[in-house]
Order: C-alpha cells, then sequence, then structure tokens
C-alpha cells in the first residue's frame, strides 16, 4: 500500500471520512483530449505494455479531475493473452478474441504458467506509486472469472452469452476448471499490483448481471470468493463491481469483499440496503447522465449522496465506465463538487 | 375477447386456474422449422403485412407447442412505418431505422393520423380468432413508449442509449410530445387488435430495463399509465413485460397493468412479493436454459413452479423471447411439462 491513510481507502474500509472520496471507471479514457493524444501515437494495447506511458496517462486522468485515487490504465483481457489467446480490437467494435473457447479441451489446453508476463501492469502501478508517494491511492485491477470467460467464450462482446452459459450448464466440470484457471492467474497477477504499491484492488464482474441468481451462486460465487479471499490475504480493500445486479448484490457480498460497487438500476440506499449495510458501496451515477446540462447533473449527484446519508464507507463513482463521448467538463465539475460539497451530506 | 375463460385468461386475472398455463415469448420463430419454410418464401415484414400468412404462422406455432395462448406474429416496430420512420432488417443484424429522429423537429413532424394503416395486424387477429374460438386466447401486443422511442432515437438497438437519454435530459418537452404520440398510435392500434378479438394486450418495455428507477417514474411512468389505463377501457387484462427491470417492478406496477413479466434476474417470487403479490405474474425461465439439457432444465421450470407455491396469478414464460438457435425439442418438452406437471404445484 501506498497511501494507507487516504481518504478514498478509509472510506473503502467503511471508516468515517469527512468528505466523500470520488474517482470514476474509466477516467482515463478517449473522452479526454489528453489521452486522444496519447492514442495517435500508439494503440491501446501498447499503451498497457508501456510502463511509462501507461503510468503518464493514469496520472494525467487523476490529476486533470483531481480525483482521489487513480486507476492504473490497463485492459481487462490482458490475462488472455498470456493464458493462449490471443485477442486484438478491430476498428471500432470492442475486442475478437481469434479463437473462442468453445470445448472442454480448449479449456484444457489455458496456461496459468505465465502470470508473470503481465508484469509490465505491476511495473506501471510501481511508476504511479513512485510519482503519487502517499498523496493519492493507486487503483488496481483484474477482470472477474466470469466476465473473462464470458470473453474468452463468446470470443467478444455478447448480447445473451448463449455460449457461455451453454458451458455452464453442459459442461460444469470444465466450467470449473477454467473458473479456478481464470482465478489462479488473476489472483497472482492482481497480487503483483499490490506488490507494486496498489492500495487496492477492483475486480471487474461487467457482465455478471446476466445470470440468474441461482446460475451467479452455482456458477459463479464460489470461484469469485476464492479469488476475493486470496486477494485478501495482500492486506488491501477488495472492491466487487458488477452491472446489472440488484438481484445479486446479497451473494456478491457473500465472497467477502468490503466494498461492492453498484450500478445506477439500484438506488443507492436501496443497494446497500440490500447488503445489510455491511461495508462499502462504490457508485452510482448513470454514466449517460455525464451528457446531460450541469442543472440536470448536480441534483442527480445530491440525490446520491442524500441516499448514502453520511453513512461511513460511500465512494462515488459512476454505475458503469465514462463514455467516450463524454463531455469533460461535465466529468471536471462532477468531481469538484463532490471535493467541495460531499461534506455537507454527511451532517 | 374471443376466449373469455379460458385458462391464460384467469390467470392473467389472478383468479385461481387447476393448473398453470403457459405460453413463450416469440413462439413462432425461427428456432422452428416450420415458421423457417414460411419465411424462405416471404420476410418477417410480408409475413406481418399478409393476415392470411401471419395468421398461418401464429396458429401453427400455438399448436405445435400445444400452449394455452397464441400470440398474434407481428414486429414491434410496425407503428414506427407509418409515423413516418421506414425501417428495414440488415442481413445478420437487427432493425435499422433510416432516419433516427434526433431533434424536436424530428419529432414534430412524427404522424399520429395513421395508426388504421396497421389494420392488417387486426385482420390476421381476427383470422386467428376464428380459427381458434373460444379454444385459445390471442394475445395481441405492441412496443412501450420508451423501447420505441429508444428504436426511433437510437436507429436499431443499443448499449448505452445515450441518444435517447440524452433526448429524455436536455429536450423534456421534445420527449414527452414524443411519448405521447407513441402512446396515441400504440393505444389505437392495440385497440383495434382486441376489437379483432385479441383477449390480452401485452406492453413490450424490453429495454426500459437501461434506466434508473428516477429516470423510468419521471420520463416513462406517466406515459406508460396513460397506455394502461386507455387499453384497459378495452376490458381485456393487461400484461406488461420488462427485462433488466428488478428495480423497477414496484414503479411498473403502478401503470395498472394485471400482469408484469419478470425476466430471470429476480426470482419470481422476489419480484412477485415487490409487486405486493397484487396481480398476477408472468415468467421467469432464462431462455438460454433452453439450450441445456432436460436433466438442468427441469428443476429449473420446477424452481419456479415452487416459487409462484399455488398462488393464483402465475403464467409461464420465458424471461425474454425465444432465441433463434434453441432447440425446438426441449421447447416442447417444457410445455408438456407444465401442462403435464403444474397442477402439482398448485396443492
Amino acid at each position: 500500500m501506498s497511501a494507507p491513510n487516504a481518504l478514498f481507502v478509509r472510506a473503502a474500509k467503511a471508516q468515517p471520512t469527512e468528505r466523500t472520496p470520488i474517482w470514476l471507471m474509466r477516467q482515463a479514457g478517449r473522452y479526454m483530449a489528453e489521452y486522444r493524444a496519447v492514442r495517435k501515437k500508439y494503440s491501446l494495447i501498447e499503451i498497457c505494455k508501456k510502463p511509462e506511458v501507461a503510468a503518464q496517462v493514469t496520472i494525467e486522468a487523476a490529476e486533470i479531475l483531481k480525483v482521489d485515487a487513480a486507476i492504473i490504465f490497463a485492459d481487462l483481457l490482458l490475462p488472455l493473452e498470456v493464458m493462449g489467446l490471443p485477442f486484438h480490437f478491430a476498428a471500432g467494435e470492442g475486442p475478437k478474441i481469434e479463437k473462442p473457447i468453445r470445448t472442454p479441451a480448449d479449456i484444457a489446453h489455458l496456461r496459468t504458467d505465465r502470470a508473470a508476463d503481465l508484469g509490465y501492469v505491476a511495473e506501471a502501478v510501481k511508476l504511479v506509486c513512485k510519482h503519487f508517494g502517499d498523496r493519492l491511492p493507486v487503483i488496481g485491477f483484474c477482470g472477474a472469472p466470469f466476465t473473462l470467460a464470458s470473453y474468452m467464450i463468446e470470443g467478444g462482446g455478447s448480447r445473451n452469452y448463449v455460449f457461455t452459459k451453454k458451458m455452464m450448464y453442459s459442461s460444469p466440470g470444465a466450467w470449473d476448471e477454467l473458473m479456478r484457471k481464470l482465478v489462479s492467474v488473476t489472483a497472482e497477477y492482481s497480487g503483483e499490483q499490490v506488490r507494486a504499491g496498489a492500495d487496492t484492488i477492483q475486480i471487474f464482474d461487467s457482465w455478471v448481471g446476466c445470470l440468474s441468481v441461482e446460475d451467479y451462486r452455482r456458477y459463479v460465487l464460489p470461484h469469485a470468493t476464492d479469488l476475493v479471499s486470496r486477494l485478501r490475504k495482500t492486506g488491501v480493500p477488495i472492491i466487487y463491481f458488477g452491472t446489472d445486479s440488484a438481484t445479486l448484490l446479497p451473494s456478491m457480498k457473500e465472497t467477502g469483499a468490503e466494498v461492492v460497487g453498484l450500478d445506477w438500476r439500484v438506488p443507492l440506499d436501496t443497494g446497500w440496503q440490500s447488503l445489510g449495510f455491511r461495508g462499502a458501496v462504490q457508485g452510482n451515477l448513470d454514466p449517460v447522465l455525464l451528457f446531460a446540462e450541469w442543472k440536470e447533473l448536480k441534483p442527480r449527484a445530491e440525490d446520491i449522496l442524500r441516499r448514502a446519508a453520511g453513512r461511513p464507507g460511500h465512494i462515488f463513482n459512476l454505475g458503469h465506465g465514462i463514455l467516450p463521448e463524454t463531455p469533460v467538463d461535465n466529468v471536471k465539475a462532477l468531481c469538484a463538487f463532490i471535493r467541495e460539497h460531499s461534506a455537507e451530506f454527511k451532517k
């Protein structure tokens, strides 16, 4: 940990803070001119693999927005490559996995012995920690086993997750093997980030909300719990985030994650209540509200603070990542508003 | 109404039934060889516009599956055409609206005086009712104003609904005008279906789950309520269906719809409880479970019946439409199982 007493870290541990900390998922991204300038020189994957550039992008975004944490710039899918599944980004589309896995044999071939090859991410974390010292905490992250498995099996994004669910239902043994392999690699990968100085790990289970509660509990929860347990041993608080997850929240809390990320579909207090108000929550402004005028956006941010009701353990964030066309001035205004006015909602 | 005493209609009114009625969203569709044979001769839109063919497709699916209701074969987007927004289906993709609406002026130009041009759907309803007499009820349907507006504005399907929400936030007056126009056209269109003999209208708000509770209540609920009120005057029970809607259910119930459709993300009893167990519910098997072996699928169907717990007012269905590659034998087995065994769960 490089900033153990920072506002963000204390909130993640559900300790009282003088104001609400804020950071934003995908805060370094295409909506920001400084990031687009770097992207003219390097592809997304090149940025990830050059620690100096990844660190620069990470630092720049945090400083421009004056947020309370810097999230390391990396891609969710990096572990796929070291497991033997190359991927690329098709122009204007999402990621494409070149040979999606569809059979138990495909799963048997996945490698788990090359997580160390992702060391460039830990290297970038180290540079960011060095830059900020104890002034700003650094967030490391990884994809959750379900969400990574869905990319591996579908070959990219998906609407219905048919191949993924078919694998779960028809080959539960192979499915468990896949999840174990993913937990092994992501635990080592994230552990390296913590050893490099990260103050927390956020586990992104972005697409887990396509599952029924029963499927989540049967096919995902044991593995997500295993990952959280391994990461908690590193001593940093763990954030577990999903979307479409209103009905999954109590189960997600069972993983032992200190912080649960909420999307905008569940009112913050309702979501927190469904966690028994145990631990911390992060969220949950609809990212599309950043396209609205400030007079519409401001009361929505206030509403979230009001629903947090001064309880210790709220980290302000969006309900999902910042979208590419988002007006940057609104993002800055939101961060400034939370910095300057959230203390008033703590009373 | 052509079959006012049918099992399905009684369940929709939350009256006790001897067993659980079943029908499946998109029960006439590409997964079925008989439908594919018709599609070799006609495009989807041609089927909709030829009442004899639409009726044939509707009847055939209901008879093959031996379900408890026939849903008229039609496309959600038909009203767009008579409002002045032509669309087509791009090969292998979803619908494409040729000139999506993006400004208040675009909305002002939308016509509401040509709903009668959709009379071919009512004509098909008439033929189906004539075929079944009082042996099988017929379900008419329309898109909900939000879901139709999202297609009109995005120009097709969407992941983030950025343009739709921008319209809501930045031009609330124009948004309301758009919703009023959609309610006017769909109320007339669905009313015609009831006058032709339909025993219920299902309102599909398939994409409404992208909204926060606050946005739903502010921008959608008044209009959805207006539509439900107008349709209830026809005397048939109204089904209001959405996906990703776990947190919206209590608000959706406020529209006055007799039946609320649940997707698979919310356990049936949890969803029904959030409606205060008032009225009926429809759902909610994950359509992807139809790709699983029967030994996996059967306990999931039983689980839903068990969660209904013999309360009057459960209509068995999926949580969304049948997917194109679904094995037809599983669909038949599910329908047979509910027909033959649901009475055991009523005790």
